[in-house]
């Protein structure tokens, strides 16, 4: 039997519905991957007594909880009084946090507010779990049967305490036989197009066969028991790799590092010592902006006007025929600029058809590389934020194909 | 006192973290706006045991519970025998849902597999929700202290039914006084420094005070009761906001349209019918990424190397003197292009610097306009996404304090 582990979410914010809880998402997937069976997932306002009511419960039927949000230092933030309520601790001031806390507000230039020596304040016993990403430090406790750690609700810092300290920690403290999961990751596939692709292979009895649809990749995940052979999971993972062909951009859970389009694209681009200029027009901006820390992204722009950027480039601009245009454009940037790829992406479809949810623009990417020209096009309908995304990623996605099989 | 209600989700899928639960926020979010508590939201899988202890404790504790997941066809969909075994009823065929379930195979031309009759079966005494978006009909019968409603996880089935059934439902079986929620929105002051600014401000005990800090700004929220006073209501609202002061840059449940911060630049710049071109330096695209749909937005560049920029512009870049390098590029980016604002964001600090979370970079922001430059500082510390984020909300708020009060 896999011990047993909660997620308890704390904050009006969740409970009212102004977010969306995705940390109970997250580290419940986590949690499974690693072992654990997960059981429950509550989410209670800023109320003391509720709060107390539920730990108590949970530190009796569950193995392993882990708490976020309610860790700040206004006066809504309860959780470190309820936990000492709940198990009959006192609070005790903890040196250590408090010059943690201090450091973060020095760093930044800023006075250390008096209601942050709260955040320092943890019911006897507790162990800190040190925040480099905030101010709230999170702690961990045993009470009753339960391992309870107590983490900030920002996903970002909850999320590096997790993988820091928390899994580190839940890995030595549990005997867990964490099943392999193998993550294959798409681009350009639908969940149901994937689906039918992959219908005629044989999943064996023990493997879990699951999908995740997202806004920049479907994922389809195979979960594997531990003493799975070697062998077969390869040729498992293999056969379904083969079915999505070149839409597949990343396998995860094989040992190697992967991680989404940008990632790929990133690692691919700094294996060549490659450099790239982009010319944006549907993404505005946004493709640039998912290569942060990327070191080849040289230079973007963004024209709202295209014949204006024809005048400012010294190019003629034709709106009837986009891929000779995005050619020129290409061409010009590849010889004023110093990026051994340009990449262009123009669209046809005027302001109305951009903002209407029910209409389709056309995207033309245009990728310039030593090799010459390389070209795409794609549809693709539905609100103006999901326009934008696509936009950016069916550009990079030429990037990542060009680079990772040197063809389309 | 409003009713409280309660959110209860099942299903595997939910538990696991192979889908985050939208349901819950998204209903939280109408149950509050009609005049509910809501008091907890809890997810469990498909445990039979788990079910039915659930059920029995939340029709003792809540006044209403909204569930969805679970009335599937198949031997995993166990709501309706985990309600008839919790509250010892039997249960029953519904002609009309088993007609209603031939029907929709039947406009498919698909035939209808035997298990779906189980679909048919409600507990005695439950009233059925007829689901004309799938093939799983919901239902809600009063048990002990609480109104229960059974309805599917798919969200679209799930919102229609809640939107057409459940609704109005609730309006007619509860008195509900919903409250008024204030949201007073503002960029650069943390949650605590807004708690100094405001402590003296005495809060009558019926109205709620909360904050949320996200990553793009602090709400500071205010929930009254619907019949506080009018007059009483907005001299508080008038008396945080001035605390704040500059920092608000919107007020949320007023009357009028509010948002992001993006969007009041939005409503600014399209009030004065104002266009602009900006320089991206650490934001990296992603300013202009978030205008999407924005109007006024001409142009946007990044270049990596300044020196690089500088060269391309024809104009001389002094790295040690970043503010006056910032107005010779703003100034030539309004002679060359036709945007009456120009926004140049700049940056000191290396790759290094920028990529290192425990290194701040600081960033020079510079805003030309028909009254002259206006510029501002700002240092921002912590992981690189964070810096990029910041960078493009600063230069921001740079435009739209200029815009809402033509002064720093």
């Amino acid at each position: 039997m896999n011990p047993t582990l909660e997620i308890f979410s704390q904050g009006e914010e969740v409970v009212t519905g102004q977010i969306v809880d995705t940390n109970a998402a997250w580290l419940s997937e986590q949690a499974v991957t690693m072992g654990f069976t997960v059981t429950r997932h509550t989410a209670v306002g800023d109320k003391l007594d509720d709060l107390i009511a539920l730990l108590r419960e949970i530190s009796a039927r569950a193995d392993c909880c882990i708490c976020t949000g309610g860790l700040g230092p206004t006066s809504d933030d309860l959780t470190a009084e309820a936990v000492a309520k709940a198990f009959g601790l006192s609070l005790e001031f903890d040196e250590v946090a408090f010059e943690q806390i201090q450091r973060f507000f020095a760093h930044r230039n800023r006075a250390m507010p008096e209601s942050n020596r709260k955040q320092a304040m943890f019911p006897k016993g507790a162990e800190r779990i040190d925040n480099d990403w905030g101010t709230a430090p999170g702690f961990s406790l045993q009470a009753g049967r339960c391992w309870f750690a107590f983490v900030p609700g920002v996903p970002m810092e909850m999320r590096h305490l997790f993988l820091e300290f928390i899994q580190p920690t839940l890995a030595s403290r549990f005997l867990l036989r964490p099943d392999r999961l193998i993550t294959i990751r798409t681009f350009g596939l639908g969940e149901s197009a994937i689906q039918q692709r992959i219908g005629a292979i044989e999943i064996p009895v023990q493997v879990q066969l699951g999908f995740r649809a997202g806004p920049d990749d479907v994922q389809t995940k195979l979960l594997f028991p531990q003493d799975y052979p070697e062998a077969a999971l390869t040729a498992l993972v293999d056969k379904v790799a083969a079915e999505l062909g070149d839409h597949v951009f990343a396998i995860g859970g094989l040992g190697q590092a992967s991680g989404d389009l940008v990632f790929t694209v990133d690692q691919l681009m700094t294996a060549g010592k490659h450099t790239l200029a982009v010319v944006e027009t549907a993404s505005q901006g946004l493709l640039a902006a998912k290569c942060i820390g990327a070191d080849g992204l040289l230079e973007t722009r963004y024209e709202q006007s295209l014949v204006r950027l024809g005048q400012k480039l010294g190019i003629a601009v034709n709106t009837d025929d986009l891929p000779a245009t995005a050619q020129a454009i290409a061409s010009k940037i590849h010889k004023t600029g110093n990026a051994d790829f340009v990449l262009v992406q123009l669209y046809s479809g005027d302001k109305k058809t951009f903002h209407d949810k029910d209409q389709a623009i056309i995207l033309y990417n245009t990728l310039l590389t030593k090799d010459g020209f390389f070209q795409t096009t794609g549809s693709v309908a539905g609100p103006i934020e999901r326009k934008q995304n696509q936009a950016a990623l069916l550009a990079l996605d030429l990037l990542r194909r060009n680079l990772q099989h040197k063809e389309l």
